[in-house]
C-alpha cells in the first residue's frame, strides 16, 4: 500500500501538472443537452444528469490531470439519488486511475468522526470511498484524529481547512493567538499530524486547505507545514491567479494541488470558448489553458 | 408560517420537557432482534434495520418529547441506502409532529453553503428536510448567512457550533480573543444573527451548540446570547448531568434543548433496565427517567 502523500506526489509528477478539476454540478448551469426533458424537481432525473455530466468531464480530463474533487453539497442537494450519483462518479474516476479528493468538510466528535471517516475513506465499506477527504478542525485535534487514523489504515488522506478562500474567512481564522493567528495554530497541528504520518519524509497523508485568494499567507504556510500537501481552492472563477498559487509549491515544484471548478466545467458558457465544437471541447481547452498558465507561473517562480 | 424559535419553544412547553432524543444508530449496538439475519456489510439491509430502529424509537418517544436529532454520520456510513433511511426517518418524525434537528455540522463557502442549506432545510426540494440543522462556523460569518437565509425563508432554524462537548474542544475554541475567547466571539455573532431573526423578541431561528460537559461556560453563554436557543449535547452517556445543563435555561425555564442519544436509544444494554419487557420498554423508561431528572434539576435551580 503506497502512502497517500507519495501517491499524490507521484500522480501529479506523472501528469506534469498540479491542476485538479472540481466537480461542482449545478442544475441551472449544466449544458442544455444534458437537461433537455429533465425536470429539475425530479431528483432521480437530475441526479442522472449530474452523473452523466461528471463522467463525461472525467473522460475529457483523465489524460490531462491527476486529481478530481467532487463537491458533496451539490450531490447532497438531490438527496439519496444525488448520493448514488456521487458514488458512481467517485467509482468511475477511481476506475480511470484518477485520485478523488472528496470535498465534504466533515467534522464531529470521536466515534461520530470515525463513522464519517469510514463512510468516505474505508474501501471495505459499501460507501463512497474517496482517496482523501476535506475536514473541518473547529471542534479540536481530537476530532481530526479519527479521520487521520482511518485514512492511514487504508492508504488515504485528509485535508484540514486552515485558511479558506472566502472573503470572510478572516473573521475567526485570523484571530491572533500569541504571536500567530488561529490559522497558523491549526497549521502547526496539521504539520504535526503530517510529519507523523510520513516519519518526516516528503509529503504525508495529512494536508491543508489554503485559498488561492490569500497568496501571502500561502507562502508562509508552505514554509510552516513542510510535510503537508496543500490543496488550493479559489483559482480561476473565485479570483485566484496562477501567480497567486506559486507560493504553495516547494523548491522542487511539489507540495500543492490546485483546484479549478467552475472555470473549467462550465467553460462552454464563456465567450472565450464560443468557437468550441461542444461543451466537452470547451472543458478540454479550458483545462489545457489552466495547465499552461500554472506551468508558466511555476516555471517563472523557480527560475 | 410560525418562526422556528417560537415553534421550538412552544413544542417544548407543550411536552413540558426540553429533552431531545438523539438518533445515532450503530449497527453493533442495535437490539439483536433488528439485526437477526442482517449482514452488516450489506448497506441496503443495514439501512433498513437503522430505519426500523429509529421509527420504533420515534413511536416510543413521540408522546414524551418534542424534538429528535438524527446524527447524519451514521446514516452516511451506509452510503445512498443510509441517506434514504435518513430521509424516511426525518419524514416519519415530521409526520408525527416532532421537530427534527439534523445533526450534520455542515459548513462551506457561499453558493456551496446554499446548496447544503437547500438540501436539508428547503421543503420545496426532494431532499431530507429537517426543521433545523447544525452548522460549523470555522469558515466565517459569510458562510453561515446562506444557511440562515434559507432557514428564515422556510420557517426553519440553524444551530451554530459554539463550544462543543468533546474533551479537546478547547484547543481552538478557547483561544483568547481580546478579553474573550474564540467561542465567545462566535457566540456574539450567533446572538447578532439570532436577534435579527426575531427582532430581539424571545428566541430566534439561530441557536448555538454548547456541550453539557462545560457547565460554567454554558451559564455565561446563556447570558451572552439572549435570543439564541441552545442545543446542549453531552448529557447522559458523555458525562453531563442534569445539574450541568441547568445553566442553559433562562429564568422562565426556556431557551435550551437537551440531547441524550446513547443513554436512551441503547438503554436495553444497561443492567439498570434489565427487567424491561423489551428494548422499546427500556427506551421508554430511560426517556421518562431523563425527563424527571431534568425537571427536578431545573425546578431546583429556579426555586
Amino acid at each position: 500500500m503506497i502512502p497517500f502523500g507519495q501517491r499524490l506526489t507521484a500522480a501529479i509528477q506523472l501528469k506534469q501538472t498540479p491542476l485538479m478539476v472540481g466537480l461542482d454540478p449545478r442544475f441551472e448551469r449544466l449544458p442544455p443537452e444534458l437537461t433537455q426533458g429533465v425536470e429539475a424537481q425530479n431528483s432521480e432525473q437530475a441526479a442522472a444528469a449530474y452523473e452523466k455530466f461528471c463522467v463525461e468531464i472525467i473522460d475529457v480530463v483523465a489524460d490531462l490531470v491527476a486529481v478530481v474533487k467532487p463537491q458533496f453539497a451539490f450531490f447532497e442537494q438531490l438527496g439519496p439519488a444525488g448520493m448514488n450519483a456521487l458514488k458512481n462518479v467517485v467509482r468511475y474516476a477511481t476506475d480511470r486511475k484518477i485520485i478523488v479528493i472528496g470535498d465534504a468538510k466533515r467534522g464531529d466528535i470521536g466515534s461520530t468522526a470515525e463513522a464519517y471517516a469510514n463512510a468516505y475513506l474505508n474501501p471495505n465499506i459499501d460507501g463512497i470511498c474517496c482517496d482523501a477527504l476535506t475536514v473541518n478542525p473547529f471542534m479540536g485535534v481530537d476530532t481530526l484524529e479519527p479521520f487521520v487514523n482511518v485514512a492511514l489504515e487504508h492508504g488515504r488522506g485528509v485535508f484540514v481547512l486552515v485558511k479558506t478562500s472566502n472573503p470572510g474567512s478572516g473573521k475567526f481564522q485570523d484571530v491572533p493567538v500569541e504571536n500567530n493567528t488561529l490559522f497558523e495554530t491549526v497549521a502547526d497541528e496539521v504539520q504535526k499530524l503530517a510529519e507523523t504520518s510520513c516519519s518526516g519524509q516528503g509529503y504525508g497523508a495529512v494536508g491543508a486547505v489554503v485559498g488561492a485568494t490569500y497568496p501571502e499567507q500561502l507562502v508562509k504556510l508552505r514554509q510552516r507545514m513542510k510535510n503537508a500537501p496543500i490543496l488550493i481552492p479559489g483559482f480561476g472563477a473565485q479570483g485566484g491567479t496562477a501567480q497567486d498559487v506559486v507560493g504553495g509549491f516547494d523548491s522542487a515544484g511539489n507540495g500543492a494541488v490546485i483546484n479549478s471548478s467552475r472555470g473549467i466545467i462550465f467553460a462552454y458558457e464563456n465567450e472565450k470558448w464560443s468557437d468550441c465544437r461542444d461543451w466537452r471541447d470547451a472543458v478540454q481547452r479550458a483545462t489545457v489553458e489552466s495547465i499552461a498558465a500554472l506551468r508558466e507561473a511555476i516555471g517563472a517562480a523557480q527560475s
